[in-house]
């Protein structure tokens, strides 16, 4: 079974804008789309940055704030005043810019844009040339996949992989996105390997385990590993 | 002139859930309402927290992690534990909340979304029931007002504020939310006053002050400040 990738749950279609945009046709774009940001494109489709509804929010923030340049020392302080005080894309986005590969798991844009904090990803090619765009809501459609399309998923993958060398019997049952698999299989390290399986598969919220077996050869693992440190 | 208050544009049709709401059924309401957060509410319509597409993305990030509890020590691994593993509103949410009341100011929720890295803020009333949303998006829209309205306000303002007791002239022209001011005032400080009304009004993005005076009154007022320290 092919896992998805972001090149299968990406939106092709972006709104960019240039590092010239002025501030409010960036939050024109940003309204009239229903989006919360856009990558800046510079004169080749290459990125230099991305602008976003968090990069406006300075303005409301600070608007009662007298902001003087010169008061400021801190390269930070610097950076949040040229964002207030910016009247087009080139001020307010930020960069550098996290991107992602389109053949890159849903499993790593998901890792990356926890660790840098961001909405969404820009998509590029070798070239690092935009491709698409991929957010979070996209993400969370991979959890609305039909019961019974993970179902034959999750059967799918127990029968190549379990039950092709064990003997025993594995029910599956989906609903709502929780895998319940029930049975018996014939070594207890084949109902992990069963769990894991479903684990794996896209859409599965949870996997509840119920299956029994007939020969605990969890020892025989634990000797293994003693053996070989 | 009165300024934005939350209530002027915050969302009032709130799709909220329970804390017995399923993973997958979070997931639908999130991607059906095209939304990226709900309040999370007790039986007698209190906020107990807010679910997020974020919350979510756990499930895709350590999917290829085997995660046991008993593994984890610190109280930051069990939170991301009880969210990772967890298949109902209640394991998955974000608490305490963060809220805001519908007087509040628009640079106010700004400023709590920054500080607190959150996109929205559920608005609750005295009694700390909920009674809008407001979100970054809505504060995108404060900056999409007319230049003809702004360039009404900023005159207004100037008038009744500088004009009445300062003679000269002031010329407002606003493209794009930028506010330029030009004429010439009696006192320098004038002109400093009219530049930190224009930037009040909402929908402003820039002021260019062009303004001249006939009377640096700084020393004055600089003398003044030392006298009083």
């Amino acid at each position: 079974m092919r896992r998805l990738i972001v090149g299968d749950v990406m939106t092709t279609d972006v709104i960019t804008v240039t590092a010239a945009t002025s501030f409010k046709e960036v939050a024109r774009l940003l309204d009239e789309n229903d989006i919360s940001a856009m990558p800046v494109l510079d004169e080749n489709g290459r990125i230099v940055g991305v602008v976003s509804e968090a990069d406006l929010m300075l303005r409301h923030e600070y608007r009662d704030t007298r902001l003087r340049a010169g008061w400021l020392t801190s390269s930070q302080a610097r950076a949040v005043h040229t964002k207030v005080c910016g009247v087009a894309a080139r001020e307010l986005m930020s960069s550098p810019t996290v991107t992602i590969r389109q053949t890159s798991s849903v499993a790593e844009a998901a890792r990356l844009m926890d660790v840098h904090r961001v909405k969404r990803l820009p998509v590029v090619d070798g070239d690092g040339r935009l491709v698409g765009i991929i957010s979070r809501s996209d993400l969370v459609t991979v959890f609305l996949r039909a019961d019974d399309e993970i179902r034959e998923n999750v059967r799918r993958e127990i029968s190549q992989r379990v039950l092709l060398t064990e003997t025993g019997t594995v029910y599956v049952d989906v609903a709502d996105g929780v895998v319940v698999l029930r049975g018996e299989l014939d070594r207890k390290s084949s109902v992990d390997i069963a769990e894991q399986l479903a684990r794996h598969v896209d859409g599965v919220v949870d996997v509840v385990n119920q299956l029994g077996f007939d020969r605990d050869d969890s020892e025989n693992r634990i000797a293994w590993r003693i053996g070989t440190t």
